[in-house]
């Protein structure tokens, strides 16, 4: 059966998330509803990670095998037909071959999470980004972040229901950087534990209004214990921003915020 | 009376658009709604130019006067508490001496509209662009907009119902610049008629997908006819980004699509 790797643009908003479940709609649900108007069968679409209810993606990956082949631009073009009017978009779409798998085959997945930093509630971007009231120092955010990057034991900001086997991941980025009036925390990594962004962004949060330093942040890590870390940041203002497999193109990661020169 | 210039933000899409009117909500009557929680006064509200329904505004200007003085940040903080969750929100706000008026003192209005232009629709930014499914040559918009640059009767820009006592405006800037899938078009003058910008826009969409040439657009500028013109582009992708008085800082535009050398 022809395999079709699909990149999924979708608002997190109206989901219970991208995985199925009894209790509202999901991401994938409509993808595979959407297939099955396409070609007629049932399938299983699988994405290179789940997003949690509320979570965007700009560049989820996902794959499906169809019971026949179509150019891939068809594909895209008649989900997006049966996708409408739910937020959710292929992208991309090109044929794969049978061993590519967008969870398994994956090697890094990349995030963005955006914060509106002012006085004033959000308007225009509502529902998309986590608004802070309170002022954000975005380059002691990035100094502190870099406490996280490389391996280490995250049970401090790991979900409770988290479904991982181990603790122990490696953290290959996490860049703050600001943008007019947002900051932004970027994360990148082989893989991520259950909530593990929006922890590291509650955390970094009280670090960005000098409620904590960047020792904090490293004693918060050391103590492999949730509690000991800070909240979990809001689902609005994360983005899955994409999945990488072998022999696609290095990420160039965003710079951080200019650091000021050591007095 | 003391007065206030508030700065004003807000997602068009559920308001009948600016002004006051008998068939749905608008901004200004949730703003006067708002100044009467706070002050306990039925005020009026005026603002530096009416939006269309479904328009957007990142820098709307308004005036009130209130029945006593507050500080400004608290006229600010507790408009916004009044106007949740309406997506309206008071991004800045600052005294006014008596003779300030937000319409009649304007020396200058900008706005921005943005095209989505890929094959697949809007997931995140959904009621936040125009979707045009082609691709466009942002170059080629760039320069056919130079044409309409300057004073001139813009009769073929203007919609049916627009008061304006005189179809001749000056245009000060038309600026086209593509961001990542988006083609923005950037417009700045002294005034606008009523739909010009969109008027514009649906006309330089014809130039992108190539089906238009400058030349094109030269003549339906000197046929002073809005038949002779392109289509209104739909009012989701514009936003109103600011009003400028005199002593306010001069605006940056931003850099056009680097045009192709001539051959």
């Amino acid at each position: 059966m022809p395999r079709y790797r699909l990149t999924v643009e979708y608002h997190g908003g109206p989901f219970v998330g991208w995985q199925r479940q009894d209790n509202g709609l999901s991401v994938q649900q409509v993808l595979e509803e959407a297939v099955t108007a396409l070609c007629g069968a049932e399938v299983r679409v699988h994405a290179s990670g789940r997003t949690d209810s509320g979570v965007h993606a700009l560049g989820q990956v996902a794959h499906v095998d169809l019971p026949k082949a179509f150019p891939a631009e068809t594909v895209a073009n008649a989900l997006n037909h049966h996708l409408r009017p739910r937020p959710v978009a292929v992208v991309a779409c090109v044929a794969v071959a049978d061993d590519f798998h967008a969870r398994f085959s994956c090697v890094e997945r990349r995030y963005r999470y955006r914060i509106l930093s002012r006085a004033a509630p959000p308007t225009v971007d509502a529902g998309r980004v986590w608004w802070v009231r309170r002022s954000l120092d975005a380059q002691a955010m990035h100094a502190a972040a870099q406490v996280l990057v490389g391996t280490h034991d995250f049970s401090s900001f790991r979900a409770a229901e988290c479904q991982a086997d181990s603790p122990v991941k490696t953290l290959d980025a996490l860049v703050v950087s600001r943008a007019g009036e947002e900051v932004h925390v970027y994360a990148r990594a082989r893989s991520f534990l259950h909530h593990q962004v929006r922890n590291f962004v509650g955390t970094l949060e009280r670090v960005g209004t000098g409620k904590w330093t960047a020792e904090d942040v490293a004693a918060a890590l050391a103590a492999r214990n949730r509690a000991a870390a800070g909240p979990t940041a809001p689902p609005e203002g994360l983005y899955f921003l994409g999945a990488r497999y072998p022999g696609d193109a290095m990420p160039v990661d965003p710079a951080p915020e200019p650091q000021a020169p050591r007095s």
